[in-house]
């Protein structure tokens, strides 16, 4: 790796715009933003004072880094199949063969973590999972990544796939609960700030005890009169109803 | 309310123990602690430097707050069935009525948060909902919470259920979630600080966007493809994959 290595940064949606955020700061050059959206791309250009390129007239860069929708991964990676660069892509569910066959130098460079254009994140502290197919390209994808975060990891393509699962369940789905839970709150007009305190509390002492030990409530005890009179609370609402139930047996399954 | 009013706290587990540790700072003085397990009393008394009673030669008090659990609070609260005293219980779940029927001054003291012993706590911005039976006892019950905490919220039994059924969302299933991530973090071994970031962000997206807002996900855009090869990868955990199921269907009814 060079100095100050090239990157292209490829797309115009939340995971380009913190590849472009995170990188601008650090040692890489970022040579330009790739893109079909011309209006996106020269929203990147004015904001992270970059040149902006179409899929067919893109400079040379010593790093590719692919960040569109995992159905477009293939195609996309197409246009640099001629490149000698290190070609990566950001998914965690596509394997590592979703590159197109011929790039010469494939990698994948996938951040755990949830994007929203203009929320500005700690880099440092955001775990970024790696993986290469040529052995010999797996200490310029370190140093690479080690250029944003501290946090840097090996992991094939089977075990991303585990991992991205793992991400669906503690963002996803924990927010769809934040999101039932706000609407019951808001139901009883109780101003939903109140839910903060808790959820914050709740993740600091997962961290700090390890969600076995911080398992609490009525399915952990059995107290099925207390599930009973949720269930009945529930009752016209089928869906988390039937939500209720399977955490419920699942909490029980894995206490007992 | 007297300028320095004095509290009983009955019980010696997690809720208790927090009671002592908010209001020891405060201007009300805990005249004693109450309950039957003498060594837990021991380690009360010489934890907060305050006396303890068993359940028949307890002082008089201003308030008596009943810390205990949901299906012993009636029997405990006969106890105090000819005291003057703001008698109060702590659950979420149990009515006020829950409180034997001679006792004159009755009330509800409910913190909305999870609570581990020797875990400290910010108390002033834990909210703490109030309910009472008198109009004329309402303002000293406010000012009873208002002495630890700066959310303090009025409301009644029936809507508290629900307030309980959102802790239990947010706390309770939350935890859940962490934990079967952590066991596929663990599986692959990937080391299970990775899910923190994530984790911080997913609640500090719901806090600035709304959970509605911040949902994303396989779910949410209707992916079907990632939700079939999640399921594929859940196919010998039975009781995680129909949760998957549920919870998916659940997002995308209340996204469509």
């Amino acid at each position: 790796m060079t100095k100050t290595p090239t990157i292209l940064v490829v797309g115009t949606g939340n995971v380009a715009w913190h590849l472009c955020n995170a990188f601008k700061d650090s040692n890489c050059k970022i040579k330009g933003i790739v893109g079909r959206n011309t209006s996106e791309l020269d929203s990147f250009s004015r904001q992270f004072n970059i040149e902006s390129f179409g899929f067919h007239d893109f400079p040379n860069s010593e790093v590719i880094l692919i960040a569109v929708s995992d159905d477009k991964i293939n195609k996309v990676s197409e246009i640099f199949k001629a490149s000698n660069a290190l070609v990566v892509h950001t998914s965690g569910t596509k394997s590592i063969a979703e590159l197109c066959e011929e790039i010469k130098n494939k990698g994948v460079f996938y951040p755990f973590q949830t994007f929203s254009k203009n929320k500005p994140l700690n880099y440092k502290s955001t775990p970024i999972f790696i993986e290469t197919e040529k052995p010999e390209n797996t200490n310029f994808m370190k140093t690479l990544a080690g250029e944003i975060s501290s946090k840097v990891h090996d992991l094939d393509s089977t075990s991303r796939k585990e991992l991205h699962l793992a991400g669906v369940l503690s963002n996803n789905f924990v927010n769809a609960l934040i999101g039932e839970a706000t609407s019951l709150l808001t139901k009883n007009n109780i101003p939903t700030e109140v839910m903060w305190p808790l959820l914050e509390e709740t993740i600091a002492k997962a961290k700090s005890l390890g969600a076995k030990d911080a398992q609490t409530g009525p399915a952990k005890r059995g107290d099925s009169k207390s599930i009973e009179a949720h269930l009945e609370l529930l009752k016209s609402n089928d869906q988390l109803k039937k939500l209720y139930s399977i955490m419920s047996n699942l909490i029980q399954e894995r206490h007992s």
